[in-house]
């Protein structure tokens, strides 16, 4: 599917080598842009030295829950104040950009703007706003965060929050009311998650056909916990409501582009990116879906970038 | 994947024309045994006069809702008459093979017998006392009938009914108590699935690896109701769980071959079957998902059998 990790996304084999090229002094990885491989001190800097701007993941990258991974916020600092534009990216649609930047300071991590986050509640958000006619509506399978995202931008919504069934049998469920200006279906991370709502989603789906849009924030299966556990991420519930619509939904959250389509900071925008052209963004992120590796993304090239800590 | 519609299933396009083949004086499906064509009087005479066992799917097929289908009770009730065995097969998890049989009573069909009676929730229940080893318990994501029949045959389970998560906070959520004893997720119709059952279905899965079996009564993803709507069916939640869990669920419903092989009614019990061998069962069923057309399934091969009504 479009949303897949595809050209220039890391797949899950971080380590594993491939042909080593050069190009204007940088190591590079090699055996195709779904690999990538450690860069070492002198490439790191030579990476690094070629940017303006960096974005990071955020969760597994930065921290761990409460914690600062070790390192990583004196490495930004010395990165901020070699005069780098640092800009944070995360899947997480359960935080707005206020907490994040307040969850960036409460770390000790350089002092940052909400505008420089860039988390998959307000992306949806943006999406919508530009997507939707003027007061149309979403049926929002999501966070208190996404909610406030799409009120932030203007986007009525109803839908989070728990919900019941709305009488003891199906004939019952399939009569409940719907809102007549419900337009499109956002599918973020909802600790509410429940057949009641999945049913609501698939009701409005049906009602509005290709007119009615179906967006998800992203497609992570698990969310790593601490000690090795996992719960359950959005991608799970995405799954269950494009095969109850039997539609594949479009989803704003990494690695799809839309995300740095909207970071207007020189990060090509084509599907297809030449390797000669030239970026002045890198991208330190965990691998798709995983907390394997710390990686770094130039070009849809991917690099271990080892100026941040292993963990 | 192995559960999907395969050999010897309809496929949506019920009343596509394919050639016509002729064996034993029977018309035959053509154009490979995906396809099925109707039966008209003579043909069906000529198929039914070789059966001795007919299968016949329930929901959509013998009655909508609480409404026999026109004719069917009586055409049911003369193919009894005429000695024919009359077993029932379903996909639906939420009811007992009681309470089809009480079901059936209450509609004009012929008496019928719990053992004639193959809903996914007893051939589940059955799949399970085979798999787990003594005592082995399944957490369940279903409901009460669900429960009922892995009780009537013994195993242990838990889950059935609304679950809370149990805390506030992700790291909560993942320190709920887990039962010991549960070597099996089971997932059937849940009006009751929440996020908190996938989570903690996706833990025992984690926990226990490939010790934990994954099993789902079916993957219908839609269950169609009055009027044109439909609500999100099993299949849904069945890939929810597959998707936390990155694991392919076992399916014990339609098309699966397991509950066929329960009958012990002569059908053929290899995954290829011989265009000619023989059968002594004949399964009228809805096409696969869907309510467009009553088919009859036999070796493989598929027909619309004209002596019930169409609807």
């Amino acid at each position: 599917m479009g949303t897949r990790p595809g050209r220039g996304t890391a797949n899950r084999g971080g380590g594993r080598a491939g042909t080593r090229l050069r190009r204007g002094g940088v190591a590079m990885a090699g055996g195709g842009p779904r690999r990538c491989r450690r860069l070492e001190a002198d490439a790191a800097r030579a990476v690094l030295g070629a940017a303006d701007t960096l974005l990071f993941d955020c969760d597994g990258v930065l921290w761990r829950g409460e914690a600062a991974v070790g390192g990583a916020a004196a490495a930004l600092g010395r990165l901020a104040a070699a005069g780098k534009r640092l800009c944070y990216v995360t899947n997480n649609s359960s935080r707005t950009r206020a907490a994040y930047t307040e969850k960036l300071r409460r770390l000790g991590f350089p002092p940052a703007e909400p505008r420089h986050v860039f988390g998959s509640a307000y992306c949806a958000a943006r999406y919508l706003r530009q997507a939707l006619p003027l007061g149309a509506a979403a049926y929002v399978l999501g966070s208190p965060a996404l909610a406030a995202e799409l009120e932030a931008v203007g986007v009525p919504h109803l839908g989070p929050g728990p919900a019941a069934l709305p009488g003891p049998a199906p004939a019952d469920w399939a009569q409940a009311p719907l809102d007549p200006a419900v337009r499109a279906v956002l599918v973020g991370f909802d600790e509410h998650f429940s057949y009641a709502k999945l049913c609501q989603a698939l009701r409005y789906l049906l009602r509005g056909g290709p007119d009615c849009l179906l967006v998800g924030t992203n497609r992570d299966h698990r969310l790593p916990l601490e000690g090795g556990t996992a719960i359950p991420g959005t991608g799970c519930l995405v799954k269950a409501v494009e095969t109850a619509a039997q539609r594949e939904a479009f989803i704003v959250g990494k690695p799809n582009r839309f995300r740095y389509q909207q970071f207007n900071i020189g990060l090509p925008s084509s599907p297809t990116v030449q390797r000669n052209s030239s970026s002045s963004a890198l991208m330190p992120f965990s691998s798709t879906q995983t907390l394997e590796t710390p990686c770094l993304y130039s070009n849809n090239r991917a690099y271990c970038l080892s100026v941040l800590p292993e963990y």
